[in-house]
């Protein structure tokens, strides 16, 4: 399966409904299964720091296969992936709010969001999650 | 002005239609007036290559302030901008397809097109510029 | 249709007998759909600067979803590519070399030859190409 | 001694068949005594952020003629190595999985392995590491 450009807005816009409901301002990025972009939403006056985060926490939960929360703890000095960061020039995001997008058990793409702390990040990004795979299961289920 | 995420989701749809219309794929960014990137959408199969380059094109509108097109002749080897695409880390874009968005004689953002050939990526970013300036003069007789 | 690390071992072997065959040696990248790195050798005294050209030719014939010999012309000052090597950080390569494997009318991944003249790399490159076809060939017509 | 393609892919092909044996996927590479890359091999499925963390693990253990995993405690805060790892534009990695190949008391390449938790990435680049010693202890004693 490939996320196609429609998919990936109705996910972006899941992500945009759930932060205006918190009311805040994010920038959210959804990459496909290279971890190539596409689709990219800054919403106003959301920190344009946030751009080249979210689409690298979207492209980190790919190219990692595990959502970037999970790096929080693991690439802190004294763990396991203390200095993941400055490889990959600098892609790899360890902050939370990256999740990948899983579809028959296959990373098929990843969504990143920065902008808020990062508890709301996850939260914002987990509503496109538990969108894509209310769909997806719907889509098995047919 | 600023250049709302609503309104550039607008724009993107007015350039993507055109894109449909002509039976063409591309990829399509657009920035504020900082040159930061607002919001970037790749039209299902269109050229992971094009993603870099929309999304400098639209920059490199904002951050000239001239249509890239101009850059093409000028740009080349004699003539007086030869070189300037290896300026910017390489973020100056020297083919058609990026255009400012203009707002009572200031650039207020900038969309880029790529994906398909110069002329084409031309006419879908002016589908955009079109429907900006229609909008605009709207507010302005209102 | 998902390129393994497998058939792209083979892809490779194909390219190297070839090169071999003309008494040359060739740096030799295969990546996947998604422009990510699958295999890459360097055959004995190929040369270094290689590595990079190689792996970047098959990125650009998958990002541009053309064979890189097209940019050949396309590319010279006065054409209508001028200046798109300077996209992407560099990684487009305008030297013939790369050809992108499709299957189906779909991309899925590209070959990239460096170490000889460009007509040299292309003849290898072809080999590895000419081989894919006849596999799925096999495949499609069982 | 210089590592030949022949020889790399045979490393690449122990450090695999050493993967596999513990149902993990790996990208492995191995460069010669210049840290230039010899051979790369992504198994499949294995993580793309693995592809540079590999090649640059290999590339650490000759520029640094030491194991990877040597930076581990040196690199954290406080310890004598500390910010090593974005030096030389972030190719220095702190991660357990890259091992010099040493013949006659010389750095004659490196291998590099990125995928599983440091401790299986070393497991397997030990397999290779092994092997290649057990070929050279052959040589030495024909």
């Amino acid at each position: 399966m490939i996320i196609s450009l429609a998919l990936a807005k109705a996910l972006l816009n899941e992500a945009e409904k759930q932060a205006m409901s918190m009311g805040i301002k994010e920038d959210i990025a959804l990459v496909d299964e290279g971890g190539n972009l596409i689709a990219f939403h800054r919403m106003d006056n959301a920190k344009i720091a946030g751009i080249d985060i979210a689409i690298n926490k979207a492209w980190t939960s790919v190219a990692l296969q595990i959502p970037t929360e999970n790096l929080v703890k693991a690439a802190q000095p004294g763990s396991p992936s203390f200095g993941i960061n400055t490889t990959n020039q600098g892609r790899i995001v360890i902050l939370g709010g990256g999740i990948p997008l899983i579809y028959q058990n296959k990373v098929i793409g990843g969504i990143g969001v920065s902008g808020a702390t990062s508890a709301q990040d996850i939260e914002v990004a987990n509503a496109a999650v538990q969108a894509f795979q209310n769909m997806t299961y719907t889509w098995n289920n047919k």
